[in-house]
């Protein structure tokens, strides 16, 4: 029985949005399913001292034109939102309480909460815009909006940041394959390359 | 007239090392040469405030983690040294003291240099390990010891750290092909898609 790869991310990950884009394809093309791990980032930081990437000096410029530049490449539209960067405690919320009640539907949520970030710039650090996103897939506004302040949904992705912090996740994205992590978006072709070969 | 790929580095970067491995097979595929800039990390780090990566918590057990697993899929050799980080001053004294005098002699002492630090674990921090490992490539010790105390040696490389700071480097290894700037190892296949189709 294969594993899934674990794909662990930020929702206000510019360089996760990327990964979102293929990683599904990139499981499905070696007989796997990728398996999406929204945590958040900011409490990451707090363990390893991070800052957040787009706000270094020098570093943080050349990032946005890697980012524009990777864009390109992929033929997806990108834009950094004006509130950057932003809380996706709303986005990765919404996404946990769906995956509890329909996979596919999380996964499509996903998909929407980063296109409306990086690819319309809109600020879904907001729970309204993640909850008008939701809706606009079907999902009850009036439900999710509970779940939102449910102590139940709060408690579940703080499990899942300290199980990214377990598993060994400092970055976004990282994706883990059969236990073997590999950070960034830039390390796609070495997760194929494993996929491929069964590693070495 | 197609111009040289920049290769700006650290000879005290684990990841240059890497790329230090394939960067002039990928330029001659595509007609090029690779122009060898070693620069100074430490002093860029000052302008960035960045620390080195292999001492940052949780991020640094992931990169001595991919470091070699990067290098198992080259098929190079790979360790730390056990002084490390190390200062590259004179290795980078000695590579462009060098070149003035013969490009390809420089080529060859900046191969070694960095085979002796991370396929061997020297510790090429020290000047009289730099002029042993270019005695063995015929290059005069006593000459090359002078050299690495004239103050005219100094300020050449001092020039070539602020023209990189000026060519916006910020990290090791970070190529430069046609004005566009990639950074990281990783980076390198982006490099040659750009190479092939002339960028996008």
């Amino acid at each position: 029985m294969v594993q899934p790869i674990a794909f662990y991310f930020d929702f206000s990950s510019p360089y996760a949005y990327l990964s979102a884009q293929v990683v599904d394809d990139l499981a499905a093309r070696h007989g796997r399913e990728a398996s999406w791990k929204p945590f958040l980032l900011g409490v990451l930081f707090k363990v390893t001292g991070q800052q957040p990437l787009l706000d270094m000096p020098v570093k943080g410029d050349y990032a946005r034109h890697d980012l524009a530049r990777s864009a390109r490449a992929l033929g997806v539209p990108f834009v950094v939102p004006d509130a950057f960067p932003f809380h996706s405690v709303a986005a990765a919320r919404a996404f946990y309480w769906l995956e509890d009640r329909d996979a596919a539907a999380a996964r499509a949520l996903g998909k929407a909460l980063f296109d409306a970030a990086f690819g319309q710039g809109r600020d879904i650090s907001r729970a309204e815009t993640v909850i008008e996103i939701a809706a606009g897939q079907g999902v009850d506004r009036a439900e999710l909006a509970a779940a939102l302040r449910d102590q139940a949904v709060k408690d579940r992705l703080r499990r899942e940041v300290d199980a990214a912090l377990e598993a060994g996740v400092f970055g976004s994205p990282i994706l883990i394959v059969d236990g073997e992590r590999f950070w960034g978006h830039d390390h796609l072709p070495d997760v194929e390359r494993w996929l491929e070969t069964g590693g070495w």
